[in-house]
Order: structure tokens, then C-alpha cells, then sequence
């Protein structure tokens, strides 16, 4: 997207929210008090892994789908997604009956396309380079005239993503600090709008993988850093953070903690124990961000948006170690 | 407990309710549109695998101990219990304030006395008979004046475990029937009664491990069938349906099904994979006993209680299979 991409505003959360309503679930907010015990705060969980198509993606991709003028949407949505963005992509349209062409990369996770060609999505394979991605994605759009959405530099995606903040807000109310995953800065970004809009003394802390911790030179430089090669179990987290979702995040001082994959594995087996809830890594790190800063937490009442939670059991991180 | 102990009522469970409501958690409602898929039927999951203490037991064992009289109270409780009731009921007290006394069988799972432990309770160590068990038991009482809150024949406790299959009615009104695993039959007769009282036309169907068939055995017979020696990885059932129990089930003509562990260990892998949840095979039967009798479901609204969480993560049955 150009750098005068208009950026979503807090009224554009709040539309989101209204026309997501029929479809998407109000997720439940969840606690277990021996994570509060070991972290040595109330946690409050954001269940976005218990979304429609298994993430919160699905929030930004209805949105998005559903903002569509008729003309426009009889020609289908088009994206390209390592995952997630492409199941809920897929789902939305499905739900307004419309074609949905999803770009894959060689390497995405298999029970991830699994979703996507299960919610009738048509399939374009593509190496797993950026441009071989941007060229195929141009060439569907030539030949059906599919809309593009991005899956997280959308400012309809990015609107539909804080509404998870907002229903999290509207059961907790008096949160001192919430935290998120951060890749393309997606839910970030909708999480800040939130946030400033209905909760501006609440603090907003990114969790990134330390393999790919563009978010954090980003912030700190005050430039997209673009550069980096991911390195990280996190498969939902590889993206570079994008330009509006850049704007913002340095706009409204989000700080970002940079975790590494040990923690997260083992924030998710936690979560799993104690939560019952199987997340994705991508998802965990969040509860790893505030695992390994206790002081930093300590006494707080922090939220934490479980984004996703599409894993294969049979491939649990922590077995065989 | 004697064949003329009073049975619970409708009312009991209305009082349990509000009883238990400072305390216990309203658990979510859950679904998953692949599970629907799979299943050819509207599946509604109560998770009280996120309940405190991780099962419903929780519900049944709070509702026993704020029943006390002070002077009573003061005295502690105590009960035996392979795991999940004697977390409970160490919580129930804690809130309390009150000593709580817990007999353990050798070769009870090892992460279920952590968590009994961690509640602050007395364990008492015994072999795993039924009468080792229930002379520590009368050794403990003797010795502290504890009252003795059994894991399922206890009145309070049966209508404390109605209220979960009352939260479910309430937000699913029209379900055309109810599934849970029936062990001892707490929650199999709380829900009976709960059924009765407010949806009498919500049909009743227990699931019961085949290798521990006695709930099956007892109702087609019409007498209480107690020599069978089980055999089955679901835990939590592997006890003998109690006395009120069985009168209470029997009298309103409830259906059993047993069902094979095979069935079990898939169902509670589906249920991760799909619901993301982890539950503990005595839990994930209630799925699977609906995945057995596909006809029986087609097309109909499914209330299931997920009664239970408590499993390590590190030992999950498919693995290494």
C-alpha cells in the first residue's frame, strides 16, 4: 500500500464491529489461576483462537468482505496468505457467496491450506518469494477482476481486527496493559486504534519473535526496517510489519518485546496445561512476552489476545524434544 | 450412602446455583463448524474443562461445602477421589477457609494430585481398594471431625453438578438432547434433574466407557450392577454408578451408550484439533459417543458437557501410537 494509504479510525473499529456482528463469534474472555499464580498477574485471555476459521483474521477478513459494493464483490476477493488471512478470506466470501482466489507460497503449513481449500477457496500455488507472490496475486486479479485484500496493510482488515480489542475492553473493563502478537501488524495496529479510541490509559505491548524482530528496529529507528530474514517457529509472525500498520503503531507508542522460541514453546505447553487451549506459536508468544518480564507485569491486570489457534496435534513443538 | 437418603430436586439445583454463583465460573458455550460437519448435527459444547479447578466437579464440591453449618465447616472436609473431585473440593475449602482432607489411591494420575496438592489439601495416601479407601477415610473423620463429601452419591453434590446442563439451557433453549459421561453418575443425575425441572423434552444420554459398562448394565436390569472390574483409559468413570444415582437415573429413563476407548482417544484429538480444546477422555466420550451413532444425532441440536481438562500435555494418547 502507498504511504498515503488512508489510515482506519476508530469509528471505522466501531462500523467493523456492527457489520462483522452476524457472522463472527463474540469469542469468551478466559482465565486459569495458575497462570495468574506463575506470572504473577491477572491474565485475562482473549480466545481468538476459539474465531471462526480459528483466528482472529477472520474479524478483518468479513470486514473487508462484507464493506464490498455488490458489482465489485460478484468478482471475488483475491489474497495471498501463509495461512490464517486465507482460511477467514476464504469463509467470508463463502458466507456472501462469492469467489475467493487464495495465492499460497511452496512451504505453507499443511493443515493451514487444508482450511483454506475446505472453505472452497480456488488455490494458486506460487514460490515462496515476496514478488512470486505480488506477480501471481496480479495476475488473478487481471483475470477475474478479484478484489485484492491484504491481510494486514488493509485499513478494512486493520478496522476489523481491533474489534476483538474492543469486546475483550467491554468484559475487562480495567486493563492496565494489553498484548499482542505482531508480524504484519494486523491486529496491532486495529489493537492501538481500539485502544485509543475507548481505553487511552490502557498500554499497548507488541510481542515479536526475536528471528524476525522488524517491528521492534522499525519503531525503535522510526523507519520500516524491510530487510530481515524471518527466523521462528511463529509461521503466523514471518511478515514485515506493514506501512500503515508502521504509521500507527509508531503513532501510538506501541512498545515491542522481542521473545525468543523457547519461551513460546513453552508458553504454549503452558497454555495447553493449564488453559486447556491449543494455540499456535504465533499466538503464545504473547504469554511469553510477559512471561520473561515479570517485573514488568507484576500486579497488573494484562489482556492478552490468543490469536489463533490452527496447529496440527500430531505436531506439537514440545514432542520428541 | 443408604438406600433412603433423599434424592435432590429441581429446586436443589436452583438453590446450588445461586449457591455456587460468587464462586464458579459461567463456562462458555463453544462451537465448531467442523465438528457440525463431521458429526451431520448442531453440536453445543458447555467447556467446564475451563471450569475452576479444571471440571465440573468444581460446581458440585462448592456447593457442598458453603451448605456447611460454621461449626461444621470448621472441622474440614474430606473425601477420596482418583482426582479431579478432590482438586475441587481442596479449592471449595480454600475459599472457605476450612482444612480439607484428601484420600488418594495408589496409581492415581500424577497430574491430578499436583493439582490437589497445589490447592493446600492433606493428602492421605491408601491402596487402591474400595475398602483401603473408605477406612482412611473413617480414620480421617474420627480423627478431625471432617465431613465426608463423596465424590457423586452426596445430595449437595448432585444438584451442585446440575447447574452446568442449567447454564446451557440458558443460553441454548432448543436443544433436542444432552450427552455426558456417566462414572459414578453426578453428573449424570444432576443433569437428569436439571433436564427435568426445565426442558423435560431434552432428551438424556450418557456416555459410558464399554469397559466399565455398570451405569448400561444397571438400568437394563433395573438393579444396581457393582462387580464389574474396569478396564478403560478414561479415568475419571472408572468408578461404580452410586445408589441415589442410579435411582435418580433410573426414574427418568435415561439412555446409556458405551462406547470403546479407540473412539474416545480420536474424539478427544478432534476435539483439539477442531475445538482447540484439550479435555480429558473421560470427557472427550461424550463426543464420541455421538460419533458412533450418527443416525441417531442426524440433524438434531446437541448439547455436550465437556466435564474435564485435567491431562498432561506431555502424555496425550495418540502420541506414540
Amino acid at each position: 500500500m502507498p504511504a498515503d494509504t488512508p489510515l482506519p479510525h476508530f469509528d471505522d473499529v466501531l462500523d467493523a464491529a456492527a457489520r462483522i456482528a452476524p457472522h463472527a463469534r463474540t469469542t469468551p474472555v478466559l482465565r486459569a489461576g495458575a497462570l495468574d499464580a506463575h506470572a504473577g498477574c491477572r491474565l485475562l485471555f482473549k480466545a481468538e483462537c476459539l474465531q471462526r476459521a480459528g483466528a482472529f483474521k477472520f474479524r478483518g477478513a468479513c470486514n473487508a468482505v462484507f464493506s464490498l459494493e455488490d458489482d465489485a464483490a460478484t468478482r471475488g476477493v483475491v489474497t495471498h496468505s501463509s495461512g490464517n488471512h486465507g482460511a477467514a478470506l476464504a469463509l467470508a466470501a463463502r458466507l456472501r457467496g462469492i469467489p475467493c482466489h487464495v495465492v499460497v507460497p511452496e512451504g505453507a503449513v499443511r493443515s493451514k491450506l487444508a482450511l483454506i481449500a475446505g472453505q472452497g477457496a480456488i488455490l494458486h500455488r506460487c514460490e515462496a518469494t515476496i514478488a512470486a507472490r505480488e506477480a501471481m496475486c496480479a495476475q488473478v486479479q487481471r483475470a477475474s477482476g478479484a478484489t485484492l485484500v491484504h491481510p494486514y496493510a488493509h485499513p478494512r482488515v486493520i478496522a476489523g481486527q481491533g474489534t476483538a480489542a474492543l469486546e475483550l475492553l467491554g468484559e475487562a473493563a480495567d486493563l492496565d496493559v494489553v498484548v499482542v502478537p505482531v508480524g504484519g501488524g494486523g491486529l496491532a495496529s486495529g489493537t492501538a486504534i481500539a485502544l485509543a479510541g475507548c481505553a487511552p490509559n490502557v498500554e499497548l505491548v507488541l510481542a515479536e519473535p526475536a528471528g524476525a524482530a522488524d517491528a521492534l528496529q522499525s519503531l525503535e529507528r522510526g523507519e520500516r526496517v524491510t530487510d530481515i530474514v524471518p527466523d521462528t517457529i511463529c509461521d503466523g509472525l514471518r511478515g514485515t510489519l506493514g506501512e500503515p500498520n508502521f504509521r500507527i503503531l509508531r503513532d501510538h507508542g506501541a512498545q515491542v518485546l522481542a521473545i525468543d522460541d523457547d519461551a513460546t514453546v513453552a508458553a504454549m505447553r503452558r497454555l495447553l496445561e493449564h488453559l486447556k487451549l491449543l494455540v499456535e506459536p504465533s499466538s503464545a508468544i504473547a504469554l511469553a512476552a510477559v512471561l520473561a518480564h515479570p517485573q514488568r507485569f507484576a500486579g497488573r491486570r494484562v489482556g492478552i489476545v490468543l490469536s489463533g489457534g490452527n496447529v496440527d496435534p500430531d505436531r506439537l513443538p514440545w514432542a520428541g524434544r
